[in-house]
């Protein structure tokens, strides 16, 4: 990966793709890329829909090589969400093909003319750009059937659904897995409406010709990578709890710690949990001929996804994420896996976050818009969103706007954005990670759940203030350092429990590079790159005001366990002080 | 004035009056009432629509006396459309029935319980609580009729329509004028939807038996009284163009100037500003039998007012205000001065400011919504926002969160809040004001049109960047203390023109208090009023980066005269430099 492409969808005559050398952003990979760019060359006061604004899609450094579990992808830009830097990632093929062609991002910048779609196919031969208006406001899998007839399924598709091109706060950039289904999203803040104001509908990213990238070090790198992958099956989480039940191992444990919020955040238990869990859903599965256990992309060692069929063995969607099962089901009240998984799929083919759109339905229940656990009326607002009626526009905005559209105080976000399945009254130290982020309310940006309840790296009591500044310090930490990696989130449960394992993490990286970094790099990494995001936010206009939950969550109590987000502010506001 | 009233709406059992004396508000009135009581009593971070935040309602220090056009009442909260302090001023009746009862301020506050609607009827007897869920989504003009009946046309009904009861970012508090019409405004940032936030319907204020408020020095109050009338009626402003054609004199002669927006902010000119201008507009009233000249409230000397007729000669809504007939008329490229009345009658019904109704309807044109100059269009969208239809909680929201909804850069906003009829690129002062003033974009917070456009208190080049920045400053002093004083904006004219009729002003409120201030404490007033606001503001997460005009301003430039918003930042960092 030794070069950026920039598309300047503002060229003269039409839009035109450079390549350039890499330059100052040498080294950088997935969200310190993202986030290095952002902060470099995008004005902070800009309008995230503007012509200023731009979006970047970076492969993490260890993409397109055969180390396990690496096939994360960045997208980063300004939110149109929150109005703050953005940096959302995704599983899926993406990272692979375009780390494999050698593009360390791929950088689409410029003020869009007229109304035109435009497609970006990048391949070995190099980079072709094509009108497209005949995909105009088709969903993400009607597109991926043309494009698979027309590429072949060895290619990745990178795409906005109706959503981004509706320039919907709320909008996703899909990636297609390895069944070339569109099921793997950079969700968050609205990345794809970025893509939408630049009127790049998709890019097609062929391998085709190209080889996997090359080890400065190929024994030490086999040696490492061997190593790696041993921690991850021998921990519980990736080795056990992840494959056999996916991510939705987690309603289970978090319902019975009190975390789990149901009812737009309104109780931390729902009774119907163990309808929805993961041991439920991977039972339905199996039994339906779906699969359990399966991989969003070659190479990974965890497997943490699955096949959701319905009762006639039919395909519905990919293994719906704990978020999603929460988001749309114990946050809504709605406890019917089929309906869920319908969400799912059409979350994913509007091209929507599942956890902004779950809230968002969430709090448009409280508004009285649709009866929680109407299941049906959810669905039916999903469809809204997707074909953009005005229902669908103020849902498409997001829970704040909605919110505010409906006069409601009850919005559980953070600078904009939805909170996701982890209640922060009961788990407090995602409450500080929620409050700090310079993402917004976003759990993988520190997932203090992991000491809080799953004991993991350590055992904080979620149901304390103290020291939870710390953990979210040192998780946020370690997580933008990680996000520079292209290894997924997931491994972190094995090194942060093992030390052998996070060390043979580091001699991959440095086999790989022929580096020689230490910990204490990798943590000088990751505060680097949280530096730039909050120096962007806060010429954006952020200030500690906005490293805070909405005041709600300080007055009304939690059931079971009876507790408010009481961490003091000073210590909300000691969570940077490096 | 020497007492405070408390509605506490979540006290037991039902919502609670009591009375207090002024305590450490002594000596505050209108706007540095509410400011100060918002400054002390709410917390910077809470939701407006939350039991934290509080509606304060102050008459001006000289309402309820004899001094001439001093009826302006203030309301003051954290805006649910800015997210900021918000006063927001009105005439009409109520100042003067607040005053001569003897409340300096009513502040409504507390946690509301279920959903029933209350009326705070406030006679010389007391304070009478009731509910009032019959008037449950009546509008304005429907609930005034009802009131009359009931009341009789001697009270001042103060009241939401629709939109404050559906907590709208745009809604406001109605007030009724001489002819119990709910024709004036405290229209802007939402101040009906924390009204609505209470269960507030209405406030009856019934000043029988009560006296005019009397000056402490009889004699000299009557001699400055009748120095600064004189003044008033000398003036070209206030003693000519106001009474003859009303604000709407301003059309021809900002289309003139170039600086009039037209089409959502694209152009600076409208081909057809004669036909909606003041002088068409009066030709008009005149001929079908309205007025043209007509005060809102009594012992008004200017007499900016007028009565809309239609070809029939029925009453249509008070002579629409130049802000009005632009919004809805120049800048949605509407140029029917029928249809304007009647959006200008509906805004009123529903209550809805006019600025914020207009400016989001321009979006929505933007948007496609309905094509620019659909007159009937543009009152079926007012209608839907009345109703609360998905499209009208959409609108109701504000040009912002229209803007956002349909995915759209160019919203004409600073702080949330709309524009008014003003472009910052033609008219650099009043740009400096929306960019910097503590309530968002509005003219009203330091009319540097005066002097960039009438020359008024001077000549600063309105197509340049030099000195606007002072003039904007010494305007938003001035002018901070002069809405606290419940003396109509409109002086304003007068007394920057005249030093004599200035220190008229100083006399009366000199004589009425037995205070001797000098024009230096009149500034210090302003300047303690805006550094209350500052500091408000900058708790609630407001940084420098929110004192700037939406980039577009700045890239796109304005015809005629081809110019952009060019004032550099460092001098809209120089306005609050006291």
């Amino acid at each position: 990966m030794d070069k950026i492409l920039r598309i300047d969808v503002g060229a003269p005559g039409s839009p035109k793709a450079t390549v350039e050398p890499l330059g100052s952003y040498a080294g950088f990979g997935g969200r310190a890329m993202t986030t290095a760019v952002v902060a470099n060359e995008v004005p902070a006061d800009c309008h995230p829909l503007g012509p200023e604004n731009k979006l970047v899609i970076a492969p993490g450094l260890m993409s397109g090589s055969a180390a396990s579990s690496s096939g994360r992808i960045s997208m980063g830009c300004k939110s149109p969400l929150t109005g703050g830097i953005k940096e959302a990632n995704s599983g899926g093929t993406g990272a692979q093909a375009l780390g494999r062609l050698g593009y360390a991002a791929v950088i689409i910048e410029g003020a869009r003319k007229g109304d035109d779609l435009y497609q970006v196919l990048i391949n070995a031969q190099g980079v072709t750009i094509s009108t497209v208006n005949e995909y105009r406001m088709l969903p993400n899998y009607d597109l991926a059937e043309k494009i698979k007839a027309k590429y072949g399924d060895h290619v990745t598709m990178i795409s906005i659904g109706t959503a981004g091109e509706m320039r919907m706060s709320n909008s996703t950039i899909a990636v297609t897995d390895v069944e070339f289904r569109p099921t793997r999203h950079a969700g968050r803040g609205g990345v794809g409406a970025v893509m939408g104001s630049k009127g790049v509908k998709l890019l097609v990213v062929d391998p085709e010709g190209t080889k996997i990238c090359q080890p400065a070090k190929p024994e030490a790198f086999k040696e490492a990578n061997r190593k790696f992958v041993e921690g991850l099956k021998a921990h519980a989480v990736t080795g056990q709890g992840l494959p056999a039940y996916g991510t939705n191992v987690l309603t289970n444990v978090l319902n019975e710690a009190g975390g789990y919020p149901t009812y737009n955040f309104r109780e931390g238990r729902y009774k119907h949990a163990a309808d929805i869990s993961g041991e439920a859903q991977a039972e339905l599965e199996v039994k339906r001929g779906g699969l359990a256990t399966h991989g969003c992309h070659r190479g990974c060692a965890i497997q943490c996804s699955g096949t959701f069929v319905d009762k006639d063995g039919n395909y519905v969607t990919k293994q719906p994420e704990y978020e999603t099962v929460w988001a749309h089901g114990g946050n809504c009240g709605i406890h019917d896996l089929d309906s869920i998984a319908k969400l799912d799929f059409l979350d994913d083919h509007y091209g929507l976050d599942t956890i902004e759109m779950g809230v968002t339905i969430g709090v448009a229940m409280e508004a009285g818009v649709v009866p929680f656990g109407d299941a049906e009326g959810a669905i039916k607002l999903v469809h809204e969103v997707g074909q953009g009626t005005p229902m669908g526009r103020i849902l498409g905005a997001g829970a704040a706007t909605t919110a505010r559209c409906f006069g409601l105080e009850r919005a559980p976000v953070v600078k904009g954005q939805a909170m996701p399945a982890y209640d922060p009254r009961a788990v407090k130290g995602i409450g500080v990670t929620y409050a700090t982020s310079t993402m917004g309310a976003d759990h993988t940006a520190g997932y203090a759940v992991a000491t809080n309840i799953l004991k993991v790296g350590g055992d904080v009591d979620p149901l304390k203030p103290q020291n939870q500044a710390e953990l979210s310090r040192n998780l946020q930490v370690a997580t933008a350092a990680l996000d520079a990696t292209g290894y997924c989130l997931f491994v972190a449960f094995a090194i942060l429990d093992q030390p052998e394992t996070f060390q043979a993490m580091v001699d991959s990286i440095n086999a790989m590079y022929g580096l020689s970094m230490t910990a204490a790099d990798v943590v000088a990494l990751g505060q680097k790159v949280l530096k730039m995001e909050r120096e962007f936010n806060a010429k954006a206009g952020f200030t500690k005001a906005h490293d805070r939950l909405p005041r709600y969550f300080t007055r009304e109590p939690l059931s079971p366990h009876n507790v408010t987000f009481d961490v003091p502010e000073e210590e909300l506001d000691s969570v940077f002080n490096f």
